[in-house]
């Protein structure tokens, strides 16, 4: 075993002792049972329900977001967000090239086509300075539409995504959507808690979407949500997430082609319980962060991944990246620290690089392709913590 | 109110007594709790899960369909099967006019065109008989492609539904499949324990999906599941709806644009305990039927639906028709019955009718029209029975 991939191990182990850790497990230690019964003895588990209500409520309060709507997953928060936006059959979405392949996806239900943007190094979000000067030399607005002067489609939307949690450069990629008429959809699955200047991220583009899947802050088994200020777009939001049926006491008219993407009530009774524990949640994440800090500390070949200025993030995953000398060593510190029962992970292949996306356009995507090379997910769960001794 | 609404009324009433009457109302009163528990405490609530692989083992072994895929809800399962049956951009697929608008939206997600279908009188699926007159009158086989010959689309799926959970006329239309070569996707989405000529339903075609929401027979909250005999079409499907993730140790490869439409294992820990109590339902669902035939049988104005002969159905939702002649008073007796605590409702609107179907390709739909105005649905839940005295 090389110096290096040994000393990360010791510093993983001084952090998490000799329990065996998972990349990301939930914990359920609030009200998760109490509603779960409460939700089976109403027996509205399904479509409908008080806890899809309040979990609603619960959110939109928590995020300061004016409205939020419950999904059944992050995906199709995105694919609504995207609809909602305007995105249209033939047009182009900016996505990050390093990010969960839901992203790219979402663009493609729409008939619509990814094209790829470059992260930042400090962040790990679309690097916005990049992205201003690709614009302006490779695209122009004509009729007030952003085109792509290569392509000749129109650029509709952009999807900035908070990596591992970390905040991406709002200010700027705002400023990119206004100066080139892009709408914003910000990409918050892994953000709930993490917060730019103050203000909670997924509440500052058109949209916001956030997901609950098992691996993320907080869990509803499967589920998401839609953040947005605007009433119009939220009841448009609730309307085409719930098959688009008209409000009628017995009639079944549905007035557009709608979506089955509602949250079940059984997944937001889950949800309720798990919001109310989240900042304890944060909490032991953020400590989990500063212990790894310390123990990695003397090693000078990696950093770890921290919040940006300005920034407080949720630590969703914790992150190191080895240097680019010992890049080479990713393999063995990923396999080395799995043997050993601590699940470690390298980052997501870029998704300009997976074979359904590998022929879109992008622009030069050198920084994301050097992050992937050195990135290493540590174990995160909040759960971790506790068992510290 | 007029004398016959009042002599439903009674006969409801002489079936249910006095008791408050859902549609169809879910019931918990086996594993349920039992098992949500042992899921939390597993902490695996999400993507995977022993729940997952049960639940569809159970389900397959069941229907005897050879595999069983379970997603998110019956809506995505349509899609899926719809898009691995070959379903292409521009296509148009035959769906019935008297079903849930899932079933256009589906065919819609596909980019491809919804083309309406006449119900049968006896019971209230596609008319098997009217369909191939008309496709012999409309539409062509060029190159094995069956092509309509007014739009020049070619007439890729069908997707018979199994009516309210009485079975469709497979036999003639499994026919029709093979003459035509038109793939065949059953929607029985409200059919699990309905059986054709002693086989199960969704299990004719090349795929048949179910629902499992809150209303069917047994609910996983939200839920469905694709059924299939063809082991390539089975993985094929269960890679499809887990994002096409490639199996790696560590490595995100997803290899072609995926789906997030796997059903979470909290949902399948629900669906396990209530496919152990189906046949328990369906024996108490039976009985109520035949105790509302009872208590209607001397109303020679409307007719009970009952099984066709040689089927045996799974008695979803309970439905008499008022015959033509007083179809006029069906919504003072929906109106009554509700305002006395028994919910009744009227069937779908023709989905041919709705606002974003109603310029798409039609046969002549006059039994469907002539459906609408006379069904209702009873209440029509298995814990009803246990609560008349």
């Amino acid at each position: 075993m090389n110096t290096l991939t040994s000393k990360i191990l010791d510093g993983v182990r001084s952090t998490l002792g000799q329990q065996k850790a998972a990349l990301h497990e939930p914990t359920f230690e609030g009200n998760e049972w109490k509603y779960l019964k409460e939700c089976l003895d109403s027996t509205y588990v399904s479509s409908v329900g008080k806890f899809v209500d309040q979990f609603e409520t619960n959110l939109a309060e928590y995020t300061g977001a004016k409205y939020a709507i419950s999904v059944v997953n992050g995906t199709a928060a995105l694919h609504i967000a995207l609809k909602l936006a305007g995105v249209s059959e033939g047009d182009e979405v900016l996505v990050p090239a390093l990010t969960f392949v839901a992203t790219a996806n979402a663009v493609t239900y729409c008939n619509a086509v990814p094209h790829f943007v470059d992260s930042s190094e400090i962040n790990l979000g679309m690097d916005a300075g990049k992205l201003r000067d690709y614009l302006k030399n490779s695209a122009q607005l004509i009729n007030g539409k952003c085109v792509n002067s290569f392509t000749k489609r129109v650029i509709s939307a952009m999807i900035p995504m908070h990596t591992f949690g970390h905040p991406a450069d709002m200010e700027n990629l705002l400023a990119i959507s206004r100066d080139f008429n892009i709408a914003l959809i910000e990409d918050a699955a892994e953000s709930l808690g993490s917060y730019y200047f103050g203000k909670h991220t997924g509440t500052f583009g058109m949209f916001g979407i956030i997901s609950f899947n098992g691996n993320k802050v907080i869990t509803t088994g499967g589920g998401g949500a839609i953040l947005t200020n605007d009433i119009v777009l939220a009841k448009r939001a609730k309307h085409i997430t719930t098959t688009a049926k008209v409000p009628h006491r017995s009639e079944f008219i549905h007035d557009e082609v709608g979506y089955n993407y509602r949250m079940p009530n059984i997944n937001a009774a889950l949800g309720c319980a798990q919001l109310e524990d989240l900042q304890f949640k944060l909490r032991a994440k953020r400590r989990l962060f500063h212990l790894y800090k310390e123990n990695l500390a003397n090693i000078s070949e990696i950093r770890i991944i921290e919040e940006p200025a300005n920034c407080i993030s949720n630590y969703w995953l914790q992150t190191i990246r080895i240097n680019q000398e010992n890049e080479f060593l990713r393999e063995e510190v990923i396999e080395t620290t799995n043997n050993e029962g601590y699940m470690t992970r390298p980052a997501w292949q870029l998704i300009s690089s997976l074979k359904p996306y590998n022929n879109f356009p992008r622009m030069n995507l050198d920084t994301s392709e050097s992050l992937v090379k050195g990135l290493i997910n540590l174990p995160s769960g909040s759960g971790l913590i506790s068992k510290i001794t």
